[in-house]
């Protein structure tokens, strides 16, 4: 099978050289509106197409799937189009502008028999499927939260605030992790650089039964962070993406309530006990999910990060965007 | 002069160590309703009085002066009885339960022409006071954020939330580096262990010109953090508590925006310059304060830390709990 | 009974609070030929005796044991009055500042029935307790080697070099947790601040089956680092004393060695598998040492730092004093 | 201008990508004895010739150039060869096997006309050039020692012990630094793995006027550590290479001696000054160190990491050597 990789900003090329990588992949077609871009790719992987023509690469039958990494507000008319062509498609994160796009592809892919895999590529980290399979065992207990700070003095993207450009890292990993549905979620932000768009804000993603989540993206920071806390009833999860060995410790940390006599004090007990940081796979992520997106289509199966995953994370995404215009008022998901 | 302390629990006998070292405090008078207590502050120091009798204090005309080191709801009456009986005030942090309380001991204080003192200890740190140096020499250029983290797995406060317990920390130091009154607060938070009372939170306070501070307070954190990230147009502050020796770090990194052609297109372009960690002074910061108080006292200067930068934390706490109380909808100052 | 402490420089002190805060000492006498230090040491402790004169505290009946906190040089003739008039004996690292003086203590102490301890403080902490305890469990395997650096802008001090200054705490900690006999000792150093007296020291000590250690000391570092890595076939230990709650953590990382066909070849496969730092025990070292002295007179036991430890440590100290003068020269121990 | 790469291993392919990036280079070709080493490297770079045949490089007179990325044991035989056919050398690091190999290129170059160059990849970092300007600007003051640390779980390399294989980078970065000549060296260390070859080492090398330097190597460590403390009269330095963006700390931390009345005692008064992490440039060191080559052939300029600084390492390497099978002794340089 052959693929088309639609945008060669900085992150298409990654895609490219991963696709180009794998057996069962015939050739890739590089597409992108911009010739110098073509020309760049040309020089470093000379065995690959190019095309200027979007419309080209959607007629050409030896083309099963369309990879999807061009701006945020582009994404839906692109994959529609690959959809309507009969094409798989791979989207980058986030997956489209709205809830409602969203969910047209994810009909629109239902309908033709034709997969949809976003691109949340920390998914297919070994530190994110080792907290998986931890949670999964149930080792946390009941979780009380998920605290995540992802800030660093960082390039821009224009057409984006800083919560679509970073969160969607933290909210697919949340919603891989928890696979809890949220009630409500507020946001409130600020913007300095005179471009109208956020470079600071803060999420609260609300749950039921007191679970609650929480997001800190900034561009504007002088050092970089990337650090989840995952706080539970039994034990608690430190991820720490800059660490070069040890990303992810657990800490067999617990709280126990004891009612004391009276009525209004209560007595908490701490039980701190051991830390331990688990061994973790380390294939590069998007090595794997290029691999995972070319099996899910060869064999029929469901993608891991499918549109609905997709969609989850938009669906938080659009509605931060309504209670950052309301000063952070709680806005239904 | 001789100085009554009110309340020996686990705060107190701090304070009755750094008042005794202060040569021009003739006597310290330890108070506490409960008979254990008083027997053990004798053991750790023979040589103060104990009492179980606060009107017996609030008679005496050898104690100058009264610090109360109580409960958070009983500051007001503890407070206001002894500047009633003409002593003046060292009152732990937070101020007050109430905006009211708080300006009423202010304005009762100023009749009398008395002191009131607020235990805002860190404002006394080699640390905080550097801060305020660089700050106050422009350094930073215009400020943009203040983003503040204290969590911890820490013993629980029973009167309070984890808002009114670690917040005044971080709110006092704000106030006292930003000089800025807010406009709007907004917090969420959740519990979970039973008592009523949120273990996590998050805090936001709006300022305008697109200032915004945040605050993460946590009792349940499975590591304990201190940082403080403080940004600016010209150069950025991390202020970490828990390092050993490099607690400030100056980042001389800015960002210049240029526009290039094009009407939606904006540029970032990141200057990353030298980063610089000053020698802070090493003092303990309570000895500072203890000394700063009786000095107050004895040359009638105004305190660092006085009513008004009390009440001004006492504010953005009242409106974090109406906040809380409607999801995180802001809340006017 | 009652303990007198001689000494009361940096370190006494300490031992004074210790010993008054057990319930089996019903008295501490203090010593010193300052008599400065002996009213400071009242100020702070009001309740205990002091005296000028140590042919005092020699001949009282009441005083079962004397603690020696002097300079090195002295420790010699101190405590061996102490064991001829009857009394146990407390000695500070490093014992003595000979093998021939730790040696006649030690015979002194056995045909007078009396204990001798050693302050090697390291040894009652909870890091190496735990150490011990995970390598008596054998999970290192053969151990390959013991590497230690304790660097830091210390001051100095004077009648010593900082091999005799700093290296007593990690040769302690080795000689406890490994229990092996060396062969033979090297050392270099160098000093640079006039007094004749290295600042800065490297000591190798060398064992049978290629065990190897080493130990880094330095007075003129701008940072303090204290870390010791153990290294063993199994699994290796870092331990980092500066670390606030995970200074022990074990490496389930080990070689295995397997022959290609070829002669010259060997391939070296890594097992890198999980790292745990388990839970420590937190009460002051110091606190469990005292302790442990007085019960081990009350209930005629062995310490666990007694003569012997304190002479294995004296042995590598004075080989490194005739190897640093031969410019490295192995010393057989 | 062509130049071939020998030795397609690990380091090979490296020095093909950043030759290929350099516009005077017109062609590269690779060599190796292993047929699969060059099907592997034509795959990478289908633009570059291959030859299993390192005389008929030899006698090409469209090369120019020749990088020798062997075994160390056999650089001399290919260096040698690709001199007398007049061809400029790239040597891999450490440049020979012995001094008298060492001495002999350099001299058949300099009759010749021709350049050698190191790969002593280090000192074209952004971090070694930033020490290099804070040095020679005289700001640590007289320098007292230099210590480094390079370990880690590491691949072995079977044809030299773990000196050879890991000193040489620090070598380079003191020899680079402080251009001073060592007096003599003295090495221990200890091997584990069943193939003869130390993986554990310690090696200090001596100077006049009390400066000393160490180095700790080791290749059965379970972290990596890579830090190196420079230690002045005025200040000192921390490189750390493991950290992300400050990996050069000066700190302005000096030592003052006073002399006080008494024969024995000197006192030393700490000043502990700020600490200092300057930018450092970001471009690939291995970039800069390919143009430098090239420019110092087309433009005869004299490498900064000539034969003689290749020469110097080999130097110490060769007396560590000596040493180690002495058990330490010191060997004269």
């Amino acid at each position: 099978m052959k693929i088309a990789v639609v945008g060669l900003g900085y992150w298409g090329p990654n895609l490219v050289r991963n696709f180009l990588g794998i057996n069962a992949v015939s050739g890739v077609i590089g597409c992108d509106k911009d010739p110098m871009r073509l020309e760049k790719i040309k020089v470093r992987f000379p065995e690959i197409e190019t095309t200027l023509d979007y419309n080209a690469i959607l007629k050409r039958e030896d083309i099963e799937a369309v990879a999807v990494v061009t701006s945020v507000s582009s994404h839906y008319a692109i994959a529609k189009a690959a959809l309507e062509a009969g094409k798989h498609c791979f989207i980058e994160k986030p997956m489209t502008a709205t809830v409602a796009q969203a969910e047209d592809l994810i009909n629109l892919a239902e309908k033709k028999g034709l997969k949809i895999m976003v691109d949340h590529t920390f998914i297919y980290t070994g530190a994110v499927k080792k907290m998986k399979e931890i949670i999964d065992q149930g080792r946390l207990g009941d979780i009380y939260y998920f605290d995540s700070v992802r800030v660093n003095l960082g390039l821009f993207q224009h057409d984006v605030n800083v919560i679509w450009d970073l969160a969607p890292h933290d909210i697919s990993i949340m919603d891989f992790l928890l696979q809890k549905k949220p009630t409500s979620v507020s946001a409130v932000g600020s913007c300095h650089v005179g471009n109208g768009l956020e470079d600071i804000a803060y999420l609260t993603v609300n749950f039921d039964n007191n679970l609650i989540a929480h997001f800190h993206v900034n561009w504007i920071a002088p050092v970089k962070v990337r650090t989840t806390l995952i706080g539970g009833a039994k034990s608690m999860i430190v991820y720490d993406d800059m660490e070069n060995s040890e990303k992810v410790k657990v800490y067999d940390k617990g709280i126990e309530v004891k009612t004391q006599e009276g009525v209004y004090e209560t007595l908490v007990q701490y039980r701190t006990g051991d830390m331990y940081a688990p061994k973790l796979e380390q294939t590069e992520a998007l090595t794997l999910e290029a691999n995972h997106f070319i099996d899910c289509i060869q064999n029929d199966k469901s993608p891991l990060t499918d549109g609905i995953s997709g969609l989850n994370v938009v669906r938080i995404l659009e509605a931060s965007e309504k209670s950052i215009k309301q000063n952070g008022k709680a806005v239904a998901v």
